[in-house]
């Protein structure tokens, strides 16, 4: 079998370059000390993240193609929640020198085919390939506000509607049906399981909400609950979010809360359903507020309202919601 | 002791950002889904790189502290390479889950204090803190052309100068002291251990050659001989470099050649010297051409001469020299 320690580093890089595409805000491309990307409008969005084997992903679950395409996903999430169009990203790979180069030109695909999907005219431009025992995908993306503000988390005003593009709680659903074992309902509810491996965040709908007026905004990378909870702090409010306007997000998910057996005396099907949609992170959606009388963008469906600061950041009705969901480092 | 897991990933990345400088360049800073930057005259630079615990570096011998101060010099020497003075910097950091808070605030202290000495008005912007059982700090640098055109390593003419800027082989030679287990000699040559710990690129001198017109341009991390083939292979022409010219970098590393009593029917001191000027990468020097009338930039010494393609890609004087230095994936 074909290693990148058998080809070399320069080899597989090569190899993995020949599979990107070419975006459309590319100067200079790979190959040198660094690109040159166009910024034509002065500015430029910038994040990093990184995805750590056995933290964030396993590779029993995912394959190349998908944490390349994951990869790009969740960083590209981060710029869109500023209200900006992804332009490029650089990706830094540090794999077991025994991976296979197989492995690699899949991550490359994925890397590809999610820009093309997600944000065209996105595309990959730089990268580093090195060796270490366990495999850490290190992603920097790159966006442009085309003029616009960007849009953070601290804008929320009492009054606004509390809204969000794209789905909640299938990525949790989806990574409990694969922790789970159970085959028959991993398949029949194998959407979900797409969601965790290949998320889909609806990506151009953070310029259109920025547009639109969004007066804050984030990505949903750590659930629900705990991320309205940080435009809530940042922006001095509580969010109030409706029960009703939240059970559309929740019943599709029953069946497989129902199929993964819940135990009697735990939470029913239809409880399980209300975690995943209130603290499972990894769908990559945009939360957002607008002013009242906006009309919201169509990826957007109204979920609650910022009302003035209460003891607690987040209501689910009148009842406060605990603070769900992922801590990086303590997990 | 305080670690990263006791206090959490917010706690501890906002210990962290709060020991940065805020550079000139910063719209949005730390603490949104992204920081947005100023890029004025409508391009920018990008950068991407790791550093692998055990393979790049090793706790015994680099502090926090040296390793924020490697973290920003290695990269930024990249943008430099480019002809861009350096703007902003992200920074994902893997990190075991039991390392001290006391580590990771020195670590930003070197991140700090690199960019002020190195590259004024540059700083960290962002970054990510995740747990793995193996440490990996992964940078993105970015810099800005303004408006001059980015110097690639494709441009080098027949009747060139060949010149660098800064130091040849310290930086291998500190490593080697480090690995000898020789605390005298380690001591006594402390000052190529530095360079080794904490490099100090000629960041501005990037720019300079830009300004002067360098035909083309990398930073020295694999070592002379494999970087100038670089510049030889994709300019399609042969760099001749000049023995005598190469003197003063070899003389200033023949005292710890001889400290390090190398065994008789080995290299002699000498040769050591040229070994690590040749074969030693991590200076993170920059390597360029330039027009054969034109006067160097004040940084650059002359070290050869770009000729017409010949058998060889690099030759010292009128010998072929071998492609010695480091791949990062095979060592």
């Amino acid at each position: 079998m074909e290693t990148i320690a058998s080809l070399g580093e320069n080899e597989s890089l090569k190899r993995t370059i020949s599979r990107l595409n070419k975006g459309e805000y590319e100067v200079v491309g790979p190959g040198d000390d660094a690109a040159v990307i166009k910024a034509e409008s002065g500015s430029f969005v910038v994040t990093t993240d990184t995805l750590v084997q056995d933290h964030d992903f396993k590779h029993e679950w995912s394959s190349g193609y998908d944490l390349g395409w994951k990869a790009v996903a969740t960083n590209i999430a981060d710029v869109a929640a500023m209200g900006a169009t992804p332009t490029v990203l650089v990706v830094a790979l540090v794999a077991p020198s025994n991976t296979a180069v197989a492995w690699l030109e899949a991550f490359a695909d994925g890397l590809r085919e999610a820009c093309l999907a997600l944000a065209p005219g996105c595309a990959v431009v730089g990268g580093d390939l090195a060796s270490g025992a366990q495999m850490v995908i290190a992603v920097t993306a790159h966006g442009d506000l085309q003029g616009r503000a960007a849009v953070l988390r601290s804008g929320a005003q009492v009054g606004d509607q509390v809204a969000v593009a794209g789905t909640l709680g299938r990525a949790a659903c989806g990574l409990e049906l694969l922790a789970s074992g159970n085959t028959d309902a991993a398949n029949a509810y194998d959407d979900w399981v797409n969601v965790q491996t290949r998320p889909q965040p609806p990506i151009a709908a953070g310029a259109a909400a920025a547009e639109a007026g969004a007066t804050s905004m984030l990505d949903i990378s750590d659930g629900l609950a705990k991320d309205a909870t940080r435009i809530a702090k940042a922006s001095d409010v509580t969010i109030k979010l409706h029960p009703i306007q939240l059970q559309g997000f929740q019943a599709v998910l029953e069946g497989a809360a129902q199929a993964l057996a819940i135990k009697p005396g735990k939470l029913t099907a239809d409880e399980y359903a209300l975690k995943w949609v209130l603290g499972g992170g990894e769908d990559h959606s945009l939360l957002a507020t607008f002013p009242a009388d906006t009309k919201l963008p169509r990826a957007f469906k109204r979920i609650g309202e910022v009302v003035a600061k209460q003891e607690h950041e987040v209501l689910l009705g009148d009842s406060p919601v605990p603070e769900l969901g992922w801590d990086s480092v303590t997990g």
